[in-house]
């Protein structure tokens, strides 16, 4: 029987493109997946200990961040102060559009999106996906969906079921082939992603734990520096002039390595945001010294506030 | 007759917030404000000169970034390569429901929302609006108008429009109150928006002068350096660790106050970004020296690639 150590929450329903990630990390015969309708739900799981890690989608290669997830991470109500982000997982997207085939089989021709489609599309009057999803397949939607009602949905496969269950045939919904063998769709066009390296980047997420609390229990000790990723995010004194040039010149003080920079609306007042930073690096245990741990108690310094939100293995280098 | 240096273009139609926007710095009495149906017609049309000026939106004090407008920006394509930002305005952003309302005036008693709809809103079956106005009304949306079909159009003023053409006057739209006065609809909830405080910055932008190359001809020459704004992009070595920090450290070491830093995806390979600064300060014509010139040229010893997008007086502080 499961216990909630081998519980992982993820994006759902199941044949997600998260559903996806989680199987490469957490594989089903080991772990118990268990499919949440938010990004928030998912938050709340690991927050509240009903699940020991969760997997939640980070940014894509070609439409950049995930707000939601970055809004999530800087908790402005205070609900999740204890996740931090403990493992990533890359994932190649390859985008289908699916519903239910006519008999009718005209092949259109276009050429500038990389794939046409397999099948008559003309007889589709409404599209369902993810918001992500849309911005990925701009190509293609202009040149055979172009005018199509589009009908914003919480996850691609949630799209698929939605289309699955269309009597009149008449919708699609743009998902993974999994899920169409799933919902009994039909691939009406396959890989109609813009761009063919299109992938998705998903964070790991676990609880802070109280026995380990100040280190990262999931990078083995022997991991090297250079392979691990760090996430912080702070705020600052907006009315100090250089208060988030004095931020960042922290890091450069202990030769770390932003890879990237992220600002949303901190939500306290118009105009002042929180600053997410990713670098090379991990924090150690507290008191064992390292970069990470030097350049975090000079940021108390100048920064308003600021929090560790994890290190983890970076898949990319490791 | 209007020549086209008095034509400014915004993200119409007529009654949109970008309209708004447009005529507190334009008023129509001496300019010719035309509606454009995108943020990148907007672009082309300052680009190519059929418009002298132009007006886009660029943040939301809720939402955050208008990852649109940063992508026109960042012009992977190089199509807009002389736009320049000269200008900004603020302005507060109340959305309301506006649709056709029913002879039934039963009152809901709902507790969360800041406003209660002003008619009875059942027979609403479906929503129009601009994506960024879901983000801003999510409370009122979720107590009264749970599961309602959205469907994303391409500006508030466009969603009232359709609505008015609404037969069955089943469908309602997230726009403003003047947008309703011009398409005839009722105001059926105002106020809708989740922070009283919620207001829209745009980007007055405008065609780089080859008679003013490298000066800004739009601030006037005794502007103080504290009450200007400047944006510039830019591109780094992704492969030389530090890259990111050192392309920060030359704002630093001439002691530019930087207020906002965001990241794109730069298009030209996976997680490889375009950033943005936003700083305090103005660039001056090209061999007056000044912190913002000193710093460009630094920044093109660190920097893969650079473009400086603009100085304009602050209109918070100024």
């Amino acid at each position: 029987m499961a216990t909630t150590e081998d519980v992982v929450a993820f994006l759902g329903p199941k044949a997600s493109y998260t559903h996806q990630a989680t199987l490469t990390r957490f594989p089903d015969s080991k772990y118990t997946v268990k499919p949440q309708t938010t990004i928030e739900d998912i938050f709340a799981a690991v927050q509240n200990g009903t699940a020991s890690h969760g997997v939640v989608p980070f940014e894509n290669s070609s439409n950049g961040s995930v707000v939601f997830t970055l809004d999530l991470f800087a908790d402005l109500n205070g609900r999740y102060p204890d996740i931090l982000v403990c493992g990533e997982v890359y994932l190649p997207v390859h985008h289908c559009l699916l519903g239910q085939a006519t008999p009718t089989k005209v092949m259109p021709t276009p050429n500038q999106p990389r794939v046409r489609p397999q099948h008559d599309i003309k007889h589709i009057k409404q599209l369902y996906s993810h918001p992500q999803a849309w911005g990925q397949c701009k190509i293609f939607l202009s040149a055979y969906l172009k005018g199509v009602e589009r009908q914003d949905v919480s996850s691609t496969s949630k799209a698929a079921e939605l289309v699955a269950h269309d009597t009149k045939g008449t919708c699609a919904a743009i998902s993974s082939k999994i899920a169409a063998d799933l919902n009994g769709l039909d691939v009406l066009a396959e890989g109609i992603e813009d761009n063919e390296g299109n992938t998705t980047r998903f964070f790991v997420i676990r609880r802070r734990d109280a026995l380990f609390d100040g280190t990262n229990a999931q990078v083995g000790e022997g991991t090297r520096e250079e392979h691990c990723k760090t996430l912080v995010s702070f705020t600052v004194d907006h009315g100090a002039p250089g208060a988030l040039a004095d931020c960042l010149a922290t890091f450069k003080r202990h030769d770390l390595n932003l890879t990237s920079i992220n600002t949303r609306p901190s939500g306290e007042a118009a105009w002042h945001y929180v600053f997410f930073v990713e670098l090379v690096g991990r924090k150690l245990p507290d008191g064992e010294g390292g970069a990470v741990n030097d350049a975090l108690l000079e940021l108390t310094t100048v920064a308003k506030g600021w929090r560790w939100l994890g290190s983890w293995v970076d898949e990319l280098r490791a």
